[in-house]
């Protein structure tokens, strides 16, 4: 997606005189002054949604991760516009009765109400999502601090088999495919949580694109680097048992996207607040890590307990490779030492 | 385009209990409370804009038009998102500097500032934009009174004309020709009258869609009609030259739409500081017709100065067709009282 690094480049060159545009390179846009903070976000079929054979479960997914970008920057969504182009077959009766009742079933779900919209014709199937809420501040992006801890809410994981039984890349029994299918298609959004996030957290993101891309989208741009402990991540029950059946490996599913649960790094300070908001909240807050300092690089523990240089992204853990590594890597600190 | 309109059957349902959103009626979202005017229009390759040959005149020609909206209600634009979905080729290096150009260019121009947006991969070129702007009062639809003028800003019909050339259904000179393309892809949309409108007019939209079908829209809702003298809507030196070579025809071609002009009413006392505003500013403000009760109808009044009801949409106007309406109008009439 090189093509796309090449527009944020030419598009952030002209939000610069704009400091509420973050230079494109935060979740939303965010005006102090008039309070106002806006998300824009376009889905489009075959990229963001495998079909429309779902119109009522792909329309509530995609709303779902737009008032998300919202929610993590700790502000209640107040109002969403959306905008449709696709053909006859799109926009059949039948998929416009299904639209709009989970539309509606989500208005009421999260407090929100829709605002405006377009509809136009287009050959292909595209939805452009508008969410707007309003506060006087957000949590901002890179803004974590040296020995925050990491923490992320709900259980990740679940959405990624979900979207592999679609592909028919993993196969389950019916009970379980429901299972995964759903956490796919109806993320569970944190939406109880803004106010905490926008009291006692110092940066934060949703998970969308993935654990590891999106902690490096959080905390990039300061001197600053992170420390994961893989087995701290937390999944679900049933994801933990197709691990254990060997069905998949931990390493390669939490850190997918389509998650849209709330990263964040809060202060050592906080972890009691934390875990009381939890607890009355019902809803997992699991620390995961911490932040470090960049010079000792981004650090990954797993399973077996060694700390190793993260040189490789996705995150596709190879035990003997890393060993490899960790060797290398030791082997240079003593020469440079 | 019936899909379309089940559409908004199934949307404005949605709207219902959100009063700023006119039940997706007017051009924009209001809440006077936030003091927030927001548009969204989405821009598909194919139907709003014939191809992507010039990146820059249809970036260009499509921000404008969204602006437009929120200009239209008498209201400064501030902020604008641009969600851009497309291929390889259409986001070439080369078209994105041409891109970025544009809109560096209309920032200055319009003085708005990029808020934000988003950039997908589609086979389908599509362009969402949305504008923002802060207002604690818009001028409505469906607001105008009984005997109010109707005025109409700039000249109508040169853009319909440019797009005709570029669909190469029009042959002119090639000086003539450049004149109605750049009509076409850069209308004057009349940015510095927004205050005038807020403060002056009772109702108002601007001229996307066609003089007659705007005309409708903007005071459909009320027990009014209107009353519109052909000879009065101003065209520019160059369209007035097509008409009495007989390349075109002026009823066939004020109506058509892409105007991005102003149609407002006023009451009668404003007509004084409207052609102040028009002397001081430059611009042409051009009185057309008026408001009228429901129960006379739509009336046009051609170049025959005959008031005749106005029961056919898009207005091609045939003459002997419309005696004989206006002949059994008249019979009905007379049968009536």
């Amino acid at each position: 997606m090189k093509e796309f690094q090449l527009i944020k480049k030419y598009f952030s060159k002209l939000s610069k005189d704009n400091p509420g545009s973050f230079e494109l390179t935060d979740d939303v846009f965010f005006d102090r002054y008039k309070k106002l903070v806006i998300s824009v976000d376009t889905y489009v079929e075959g990229v963001h949604f495998l079909n429309f054979n779902n119109p009522d479960l792909v329309i509530k997914k995609i709303l779902r991760s737009s008032i998300s970008d919202i929610i993590c920057k700790g502000v209640k969504p107040e109002l969403y516009f959306l905008s449709g182009s696709g053909n006859k077959k799109s926009f059949s009766k039948k998929n416009l009765k299904l639209i709009s009742k989970a539309l509606k079933s989500e208005q009421k779900k999260f407090k929100i109400k829709l605002g405006g919209g377009d509809t136009t014709y287009s050959s292909k199937l595209s939805f452009t999502f508008v969410s707007v809420g309003y506060s006087s501040n957000i949590v901002k992006r890179n803004n974590g601090k040296i020995d925050d801890d990491i923490y992320v809410t709900g259980e990740l994981g679940d959405s990624f088999i979900g979207l592999n039984i679609l592909k028919n890349k993993i196969k389950l029994n019916s009970f379980d495919k429901k299972y995964f299918i759903k956490k796919y298609y109806l993320p569970d959004i944190q939406y109880k949580l803004f106010n905490f996030i926008n009291k006692h957290t110092n940066t934060s993101i949703d998970l969308s694109d993935g654990l590891f891309s999106d902690i490096n989208k959080m905390i990039n741009k300061k001197n600053l680097s992170f420390e994961i402990d893989l087995n701290e991540v937390p999944i679900s029950n049933k994801l933990s048992k197709l691990i254990s059946l060997k069905k998949v490996k931990l390493e390669n599913v939490v850190s997918q996207g389509d998650d849209y649960q709330i990263l964040f790094s809060a202060n050592k300070s906080k972890s009691r607040i934390i875990n009381q908001i939890s607890k009355s909240s019902k809803i997992k807050i699991t620390k995961i890590g911490k932040i470090i300092s960049k010079q000792k690089g981004p650090l990954i523990i797993d399973k077996k307990v060694i700390k190793l240089p993260k040189f490789i992204r996705g995150l596709s853990i190879n035990f003997e490779l890393f060993i490899a590594f960790y060797t290398f890597f030791c082997i240079v600190r003593a020469l440079l030492n």
